[in-house]
């Protein structure tokens, strides 16, 4: 067990050491790292930890393979850290972030979706029914709401987009919950919802964009008040 | 060696079985994981192994360690892979979408920015030199624009936006460099960044919205003559 758990320190000292290389520039992103080995001899440990390190870049994406050519770098910061960074954000910046994306991702919608993105739409509005008691049903709720409005950026004909709103909706799950939570702060009913859904099937990419901006607006009114980074403690219902 | 491999593999499937838990909603985000031994039960490997996949998924934030408490479930899908389908995009999605974040970003940076943010967008403007020429000069140029166009979003008073605009710029960056090597798609010259400081500088919203837009609208434009998701193969110059 001690041996384990000097082997997953190593590891970690490993990644560290390897993540700093890439963020300092000494490995530039799009250049090929050093071998196994001269890594095990510079870093001072054995070829196995080097080998868990490297797995370790490769999944979190910060490095990539190429095939019989060797291991290089593929981004400069850690996608997660990236995350965890957004996620750290005000629920300010987060509504703001998240009408920016909503409100783009909605025109877009209403110009290029398909029946079929219509339809998916449809079902996650009838499916998204909000509670507010219980823990477990909260959870499922945020679900919900998250997939209705990813069902929409989906229809937005930007592959980019609709990946990138997942992303950033991911990260920002946890606030999400803080603002449901929160009874000082408006909540957009079931009926602001059905009006995206409205505009969009009408194919009318202001009105989905108003519609859209509707969802976020009343809540940033209600932070406007404060201070640009101060958020309010939630007040449970 | 032959036992590494096989060692590799098993934490490679490990991963892989619970990243399939974790998207298919058999553990929800937000749900504290199955303890170590469970999961070497489970799964049929070593607590070694397990522990190994996880320290893999931990890094990569699909899991977090919640002190005391256990390990749960942090996002639903891979940042990375999020990555990885946003840079598998096509180049007009991806001129689309860095269109309406750094539209979004140069308007917020003309409202908000600090003197501070002011000076580190003219140094980087300074900094950014174009050279088409040889390979190393060109990575070299397109970390300059990147951090130029970062400056900008750094400057927009939104944590939560600046972030995710540089996750999306890492993601891209692939595309970036095709389309800059592509002879036949117009090239915004100097002046056209310039623009965006200096609107931003007169405290002009529209203006600095207009001058970002004209960054990436004569390559979109060059592009809305083909098909929706057909990218023109780079003519090198």
């Amino acid at each position: 067990m001690l041996a384990a758990e000097q082997k997953r320190s190593l590891v970690d000292l490993a990644v560290n050491a390897m993540a700093q290389h890439i963020a300092e520039g000494t490995w530039p992103v799009g250049s090929r790292i050093p071998t196994e080995p001269a890594l095990a001899e510079t870093l001072g440990i054995s070829r196995n930890t080097v080998r868990e390190a490297v797995r370790v870049l490769l999944y979190a994406g910060l490095l990539e393979v190429r095939q019989g050519d060797g291991t290089y770098v593929r981004a400069l910061t850690s996608p997660a850290e990236a995350m965890r960074a957004i996620s750290r954000a005000s629920l300010r910046e987060h509504l703001e972030a998240r009408a920016l994306l909503e409100v783009a991702t909605a025109r877009l919608a209403a110009e290029r979706c398909s029946d079929a993105d219509l339809a998916a739409m449809e079902t996650a509005l009838s499916a998204r029914m909000p509670v507010r008691s219980h823990e477990d049903l909260l959870e499922s709720f945020i679900d919900l709401d998250l997939a209705f409005h990813l069902s929409i950026a989906r229809a937005c004909g930007n592959v980019a987009l609709a990946e990138l709103y997942q992303y950033f909706s991911q990260s920002v799950r946890r606030s999400l919950r803080v603002s449901l939570l929160d009874c000082s702060l408006p909540e957009p009913d079931h009926a602001a919802h059905a009006a995206i859904v409205e505009a969009i099937r009408a194919r009318d990419p202001e009105a989905a964009a108003r519609a859209a901006a509707a969802i976020t607006a009343p809540m940033l009114e209600a932070l406007s008040g404060l201070l640009p980074t101060q958020d309010p403690l939630p007040k449970e219902c």
